[in-house]
C-alpha cells in the first residue's frame, strides 16, 4: 500500500490524498462503505461503484461466525467472495465482540452529547449499564484477549490479537486492523487507562502477528473521551511500524474535532488515518479538517432501511404523511440512480408496501449523498474553499 | 396494440408472433415478470430489462388498496410510477379478490395432480374448505359484483366489472383483463357452470365501460376443470370482440394441455391469448404446443426468495448443507449476472445471513431461467425444432 499527499489545507490538518493498494486507487478523503457481512445490505456490487463508492469494509466479527473465515479464504478471499474487485478493509472484531456481545453497540452513539439529547442520553445510561452487566455474561477480557458468546447462537468463543490477524488474513482484506479493546462511552478514566494499555500491547501483538504483507495492517488509537489516554495512545502506537492509523472508540460530541485534531497532531504525516465508525455530515467536516483520510458508517445504509433519507436540508422520513403526494426526487440536487429515476411517492409506497427495493433505492441515495459530500470535501481542500464550502453545506444541513 | 404471428407450427397450435404495444414490442411465446405492486420484487428495472423480460404484469388488487389507483394515475401510470418503460399489464383483481380475501391462493395450485401427490391435495382440500369458509366473511359474490375485505386491514371493499375497468384504466397497462369470477378448484360443477355465466356477463359489461382505446383488453375464458365449459366459455368470450384472450382459473393436471389446447382451437387465431399464472417449465412448453402466446407467474420470484432455484437438472434448494461448500455457479450453463459472478457458496452463505442481497441474485437468476427458456421455445418454432428441444429439456430436467 502507498500513500500520497497531493495538497494540504493551510491552517488545519486537512489533506488530500491517494492511498494505492493491489485492488486500486482510494481518493482521500474517502468513505469506505461497509459491507457487513461480505454484501453491502440490498445493493449490487456494480451499483455500489457506480454510486461512487471506491472501498468497502466488511466486518471480521461477522464474517468469522458466519460462513466462517476459511471458506472466505478458500473462495479466494472477501473481494473474490462478493465480486467487489476494489480495495477491501476488514475491521479488527473488537468492536463487535464488545458492542454486539453486550447488545449495546446499536443504540449507544459513538458521539455523545448529553446536552443537546439529555432524555436519550438517559435512555443510553439504562442500555450501558443493562449491557455492561451483559458484558459480564457474553464477554469476558484477559490480557490474553476476549472470550465472547455469539450473538447468534451463544456458542462461546475466543479472540486474541494473533487470531484477528489470522481471521484478517484468510479474509484477505488490502487494509486490515490491529486488535484493540473498545470500552463503553461510560467507562470510568481507571477502566479506560487500563484498556487503552491493553490496547497498546495487543498492537504490538498483532504486529507480530501479521505475516501477509500484501495487506496494510492499521494500529489502532483508543482513549475514550480522555485527551490525556488519547494523546498517549497516539504517541505509542504511531511508534510501532503501522501502516496506517485507526481512532477508534467513542467521543464527547463537544470536543470530538480538537480530540481528533490531538491525535492526528501526533501520528506520522505520511501515513492514512481512518476515523472508524463515524459518517455524519458535520462530522465528516469536522472530522476531515482535523486530519482524518477515511470514514465509514453503517448509519447512510441502517437509516435508509427504516426511510430516513438525507437532502441538502437535512434529514427526512420518506413514511412521512405528506411524501405520499409528493412526485419530486428525493434530493432535486442529487445526481443519484434514485433521485433520477423514482419520485417520493414511489419510494414512500415502497416502503409501506414493505419492499424490498424500497431498501435498494434508499440505500442507494444515502450512500451516494455521503461518499459525493466527502468527494465534494476532497475537492474543496483541492480548491482551497474547504471553509466556504463546509459553512455553505452546514448552514443549509440541519440534522434532525 | 397489433399482434403479428410470424410462424406456426404444424400439427400443433403453437405459433410465434410479435405484439405491438405503444410502449414496445414482445416476442411471442414470452413470459410476463410479475411485478405485484409495481415492482419486481428486489430487483431494479434494469435488472428486469437486463435479463431479457420484455413485459411486466401487475396486480390491480394489490395497486388499488396500495397506494391507490388514483395516485399511480397521477404519477402518470404503471409504467412511469415504477419506471418501467416497457409493455404493462393489469389483471382484473379478479383472482385476488377471491384468492387473497380468502387466503387460499398461496396454498392451492393452479394444476391440482390428485394422483401424483395424495398427501398435498388431501392437505389443499383441507385449506381450500376452510378458505371457502373465510369466503363467506372476506367476499360476497353476487351478480353486481364481489364485496371483500381487504387483506391488509379488513376495511370493506367493492370490486365491479365497471369499477375493475375503471381502476385499470387509472393504472393504465397497455393490456388489461374483463373482470371475472375466480371459483376454488374444489368447486363442484353447478357452481362452475353458475360462475361463468356471470364470468360472461361481467366480460360484456367490462368491454362497455372499457373507454381508453390506447388500452388493450383481453377477455378471460374460465370454467375450471370442465371441458364442456371451457368450451363454451372460449366460444362466448370469443365473440365479444376482445383485443386478446387470458385463460384463467385451475386445471387438472393430467388433461390442462388438452384443455388449453381446446379452448385455444376456439379461440380466433390473431389475436394473443395470456394462460395466467402458470409458469413451471414443463407447463410453459405444454402450454405454448397448445397455443399459448404469453405467460405469467410468480413462482419463479416467490421461490427464489426461498433459496430455490431452477437448473438445467431441475430446481435446488441452495440452503441444503451441501452448497456450502460449492463454489460453482447456480447453473454453470447459464448467461445470467448471478451465474456469471457469483458462486452457490456466496448465495447459501446470503440465505443463512438473512442478507437481501440473496433475493436480488435469486430473483434475477430464476427469472432469466424462465424468461429465457420461453424465448428458446420461441425460437425452436421459428427453426422448426420445438419438439426436439422440449424432449431434451425435460428429460434432463426434472421436477422435484
Amino acid at each position: 500500500m502507498k500513500f500520497e499527499i497531493k495538497k494540504k489545507l493551510d491552517g488545519t490538518l486537512a489533506r488530500a490524498g491517494v492511498m494505492t493498494t493491489s485492488h486500486g486507487i482510494i481518493e482521500t478523503p474517502a468513505f469506505v462503505v461497509v459491507g457487513t457481512k461480505a454484501t453491502v445490505k440490498a445493493l449490487t456490487p456494480e451499483q455500489v461503484k457506480d454510486l461512487g463508492a471506491e472501498a468497502v469494509l466488511a466486518n471480521t466479527y461477522h464474517l468469522y461466525l458466519k460462513p466462517g473465515s476459511e471458506l472466505v479464504k478458500k473462495a479466494g478471499g472477501l473481494g473474490k467472495f462478493m465480486n467487489w474487485p476494489g480495495p477491501t478493509f476488514t475491521d479488527s472484531g473488537g468492536f463487535q465482540v464488545f458492542s454486539l456481545g453486550a447488545a449495546f453497540g446499536k443504540k449507544v452513539n459513538k458521539i455523545s452529547s448529553p446536552e443537546t439529547d439529555y432524555s436519550s442520553i438517559l435512555q443510553n445510561t439504562r442500555i450501558v449499564k443493562e449491557a455492561q452487566e451483559a458484558v459480564g455474561e457474553l464477554a469476558k477480557i484477559d490480557d490474553g484477549g476476549v472470550t465472547f458468546k455469539s450473538h447468534i447462537d451463544g456458542s462461546e468463543h475466543r479472540f486474541t490479537p494473533e487470531s484477528s490477524i489470522k481471521i484478517q488474513e484468510d479474509l484477505g482484506a488490502d487494509v486490515i486492523f490491529a486488535f484493540d479493546e473498545c470500552t463503553s462511552p461510560q467507562a470510568s478514566y481507571e477502566y479506560q487507562r487500563e484498556a487503552v494499555d491493553r490496547t497498546h500491547r495487543w498492537a504490538k501483538r498483532s504486529l507480530d502477528a501479521h505475516k501477509n504483507k500484501n495487506q496494510a495492517i492499521f494500529g489502532v488509537v483508543q482513549g475514550g473521551r480522555y485527551k490525556d489516554l488519547r494523546e498517549e495512545s497516539a504517541g505509542v502506537i504511531s511508534e510501532m511500524g503501522f501502516d496506517g492509523f485507526g481512532i477508534g472508540g467513542s467521543f464527547d460530541k463537544e470536543d470530538v474535532y480538537s480530540v481528533v485534531g490531538l491525535v492526528n497532531s501526533i501520528l506520522p504525516e505520511d501515513k492514512p488515518r481512518h476515523l472508524l465508525g463515524i459518517g455524519e455530515p458535520a462530522d465528516l467536516f469536522g472530522g476531515v479538517e482535523n486530519g482524518a483520510d477515511l470514514f465509514d458508517c453503517v448509519a447512510p445504509t441502517r437509516i435508509a432501511r427504516n426511510g430516513t433519507l438525507y437532502t441538502r436540508d437535512g434529514r427526512i422520513n420518506v413514511l412521512n404523511a405528506r411524501f405520499m403526494n409528493d412526485f419530486s426526487p428525493v434530493d432535486g440536487e442529487c445526481g443519484c440512480y434514485t433521485c433520477k429515476n423514482f419520485t417520493r411517492t414511489y419510494i414512500a409506497h415502497l416502503f409501506r408496501a414493505k419492499e424490498m427495493f424500497a431498501a435498494t433505492l434508499a440505500s442507494i441515495h444515502n450512500l451516494y449523498f455521503i461518499v459525493n459530500l466527502v468527494k465534494k470535501i476532497r475537492q474543496s481542500i483541492l480548491d482551497e474553499n474547504f471553509f466556504e464550502f463546509k459553512e455553505r453545506f452546514l448552514a443549509r444541513y440541519h440534522f434532525k
